[in-house]
């Protein structure tokens, strides 16, 4: 197995572990070195007053790849958790699903920043800004 | 009835129409000028990878207790939107439920600077700071 | 005059007019639609405690080429404010020159969406995101 | 010499390599424990185009005011860095002078979290919340 494909299997792991994303049915459907891709479908269970995908469903799917594209740059066993996180929300999310890409800007030897851009569509929905911390 | 029945009977509708609270099986526990509090359970249905809640869970209600306390300061049928929130995460989310205080810093013309504390027991999992505009 | 000449001369105005960029010794660089560059020496008065520059002075130069960025895309004698904005620290801003850079993500009818990368040489130093109101 | 009495001793330090304090004249009022407060006079020097105190005055004084704050809790030689901070304005800055009061939210192993309130008069004017780390 390459060291690619140990890192690619660990972020499967870890994400299907994630009781939360299962009830939100999210997918995980890239990972690639620093750059992960989970999906959503938009429905009334995590919806807002309007109908509209609510904020936590954009923040928790960007939340996680965000976190899991700073997983992709880390060797062994090492996790990762949220130390904070900025969400930005530029329109409502309508739509049957959101995409989230999450990706590294810089990877420290106690801290990864990171970032996320959440899609409905061809629209950017949300932009978000974090913090990873080795755990 | 009182203008403050008025406003909680607001905060109460617009909560019973956010189907993503439902999903989480979050409860409006108190509607006070300037500050509301929502509980949810910390259940495998909304874990993170090591069976704590996800930083999601604490972000949606507390988003939520923010954009309500929010609500209750404005006078009429403006609703308000999350134009941006930060979360610092604090300590893992360990325990029964989760309670998020949503609280008013300032109410400006436009905006609504909010403050949100998130607890697990007794012990502080998250301080969220963001911005509420009227829509 | 054409109307980008106008906004160039309107930002080009504000600059001048902000006492903070004359004592961080700032120039504006480059204006263009939804972008602006802003420079600044790092020197012993605008250093922190280990001579690198205070994260203040990385803060205060991409907050004003964010908010400048914002004013290129705003027509007529409107002007913005900083409702809030967020630094991520990416390394110590070590060098002779700290740059700015500053553009518009996305701008809605109240609020826009900025982000700003700062530079030291060809090292990335900080990340920031916030948002500006129409003042 | 009492461990106060070398924390403060420390801070008052650290404060006075920091080059940028000097070049806004601020002045380290207040340090106890998990507190610290930091002034500095609004003059043209650090305005922003309409003459009240630019947000990177108030930015500069309360990361300084929350990074000492968390230094109050660390013992022995470690010092500590912004990882990042986010500030909301409340209203401008508008008076003879400003106070950043900075504290300790919580101080883990690798991260503190960290809170400043910034005011001039009796008027907040900003609301900032953070992480440092240590270093």
């Amino acid at each position: 197995m390459t060291l690619y494909a140990a890192i690619e299997r660990k972020v499967r792991a870890s994400f299907a572990r994630q009781g939360f994303m299962a009830t939100l049915n999210a997918e995980l459907v890239e990972v690639v070195q620093g750059r992960v891709t989970i999906t959503a479908p938009i429905t009334q269970a995590v919806s807002q007053q309007h109908g509209a995908g609510h904020a936590g469903l954009a923040f928790a799917i960007g939340d996680s790849a965000a976190g899991y594209a700073a997983l992709t740059v880390i060797e062994g066993e090492t996790d990762v958790m949220t130390a904070e996180m900025k969400i930005n929300l530029l329109r409502p999310a309508i739509g049957a699903e959101l995409r989230a890409e999450g990706k590294v800007i810089k990877a420290g030897r106690q801290l990864i920043v990171v970032q996320a851009e959440v899609f409905a569509g061809d629209k950017q929905v949300a932009l978000m800004q974090g913090t990873m911390v080795r755990a």
